[in-house]
């Protein structure tokens, strides 16, 4: 039983989609209950909410090109600030919104407790492999990262996985080369840290290529080499479809070899597309908020939301705290 | 008219591949010459060599497992030292080798002369894009870069794309975003300096996952994130296309589908494979050094040969070094 706040605004459709997909979402989950935060315009279209959900009129959405860094100064009444202030109230326990990172991390910084072990809030995402989803982080804003936070990385990784699966979590560090001499100096160092931890099946190094093919439930890595991995996937995979439909498309016999085979691949490219597994966690904090791809779909919204459930439920910020207190306690810390 | 040195060990196949592909290639070009170097024991597969093709023997391949760091003090005779030695006496224009990266740099640290504004030589490749192939660097040993390194590969790439272009190269820096405010201060100061480059077409930043769009000529990041995004292309690739037959492989009607398609799809794959354009330029020193993959085949073996062909005609490491010499002299430099 989860209470979920939920920004409306924000994202490339805002209120538009995101409504009807929480409608949805709360009519089939009768155990959770929400409150949308969204432009008072929107008054008129809340006639016919679900008994567990209510609207919170408030000023809408922040202005499109507002500078994070003014979050930290000045208030907007906005719906994403109303929703975080709910959760900063514990009067919910979790919030979804598909606002931009820096957003986020901002109000993060001005109303959340980022923990000792981190520098900021790390952004966690489940990435779609050819067998199961698994967890990678940092795609956030550490342009690179040092053996501490590589190892900070890990322990929130940990702690979230280790409550997902019934195993020790399959980690990896990724680098350039497997053998262990290979890659820079933090990368090396944080490796021979993670050899020691008990909690986790460590798997050494993996390499940008390999980390798809779904025998990892944990891949750490900073946020620039994450966010450029993710992205020369996800292009790659555009890239190689578009290129199939266009030689399908040159001619009669191709169209309907295309038309043949739409159905049967379908489900295969759906399970590879990295922006299948919607709702990124921004973890480290003491208060739980789930990113939603700003180009969601509506059922892509509903996973955001069943993520955030999963992030009450599992008492992800208390977990993630303890792994990190844990981390800066023993000697497991590099000196 | 070129002359060449090609090392047959090395590489995952050593002469049983690399002899037919290169004796291939010299009856092709009998206006350019070639010295194989190669172990002794190779002599009586020498009879039939093309008039432009000499044999050099010596004690073959390198141990599998040396540390390049050993080749700075010992010599071992082998065909990779014996090309580079021919390659310093000036008796060939360049080296083509499978050997690994690591050896290579070794080897030009001790007996090329690295250009002062370079800390290292630095890896181009050529990558497939949907269009036409592309420079990309470094994807060498930079584990990150700072904004003067990036100037350095900037430079690299121009002096060759200018060479192999009617128009000016339009360059790309790869990051997280394409905002001017984007990224880590090293790339934004780059791009700062970039901008006022009067030799190139500069657009700006662009994110790994639309650099194989093939709208630009040149892309240059660090070593690190370079060969993270071209391995996750490569794997993205290998998995999508892996799921497909094994969809189709399912049932007679998929098998039938598959192999309808089969010829109307491989140049598109083939196209867009990143393995497909070999023959990659450690670039920066006084000596024009071709690295070709260690599993390339015996075509592609023969466009790393073409490649070194390219770097003798075309003078690289001559306008490299003035390139480079222009970056340090200009204001262009960072302060």
């Amino acid at each position: 039983m989860a209470a979920l706040a939920i920004d409306l605004e924000g994202g490339d459709f805002g209120p538009s989609r995101l409504l009807p997909a929480s409608i949805q979402f709360f009519q089939n989950h009768p155990e959770h209950s929400g409150t949308l935060f969204g432009s008072a315009s929107l008054q008129s279209s809340m006639s016919s909410l679900p008994a567990n959900l209510r609207f919170e009129p408030c000023a809408g959405a922040l202005p499109p090109t507002l500078n994070p860094g003014r979050l930290l100064r000045h208030e907007y009444g906005s719906s994403i600030e109303r929703a975080v202030s709910e959760l900063k109230q514990q009067r919910v326990d979790a919030v979804v919104s598909s606002e931009h990172t820096g957003i986020l991390m901002a109000l993060l910084h001005r109303h959340g407790r980022v923990h000792p072990a981190l520098d900021r809030p790390v952004l966690v995402s489940w990435v779609p492999t050819s067998k199961d989803a698994m967890l990678m982080l940092d795609l956030g804003a550490s342009f690179s990262a040092t053996a501490e936070q590589l190892l900070g990385f890990a322990a929130v990784g940990v702690a979230i996985a280790s409550g997902q699966l019934a195993r020790k979590p399959r980690l990896a560090l990724l680098n350039l080369g497997v053998e262990a001499n290979k890659g820079p100096q933090s990368i090396r160092l944080a490796a021979e840290h993670l050899a020691r931890w008990t909690e986790i099946d460590y798997r050494g190094f993996v390499e940008a290529g390999e980390v798809f093919q779904g025998d990892l439930d944990l891949v750490i890595t900073d946020g620039f080499t994450g966010n450029a991995v993710i992205k020369a996937a996800e292009g790659t995979l555009d890239l190689t479809l578009g290129a199939i439909r266009h030689a399908l498309n040159r001619d009669v016999v191709g169209k309907l070899l295309g038309y043949m085979l739409r159905n049967r691949l379908r489900p295969i490219m759906r399970q590879l597309d990295p922006r299948r597994s919607n709702g990124a966690l921004l973890a480290g904090t003491d208060m739980a908020l789930i990113k939603s791809h700003g180009d969601a779909t509506g059922v892509a919204f509903q996973a955001a939301l069943t993520r955030a459930v999963e992030a009450s439920e599992g008492r992800w910020c208390t977990a993630i705290q303890a792994q990190l207190d844990t981390l800066l306690d023993t000697s497991a810390a590099p000196n």
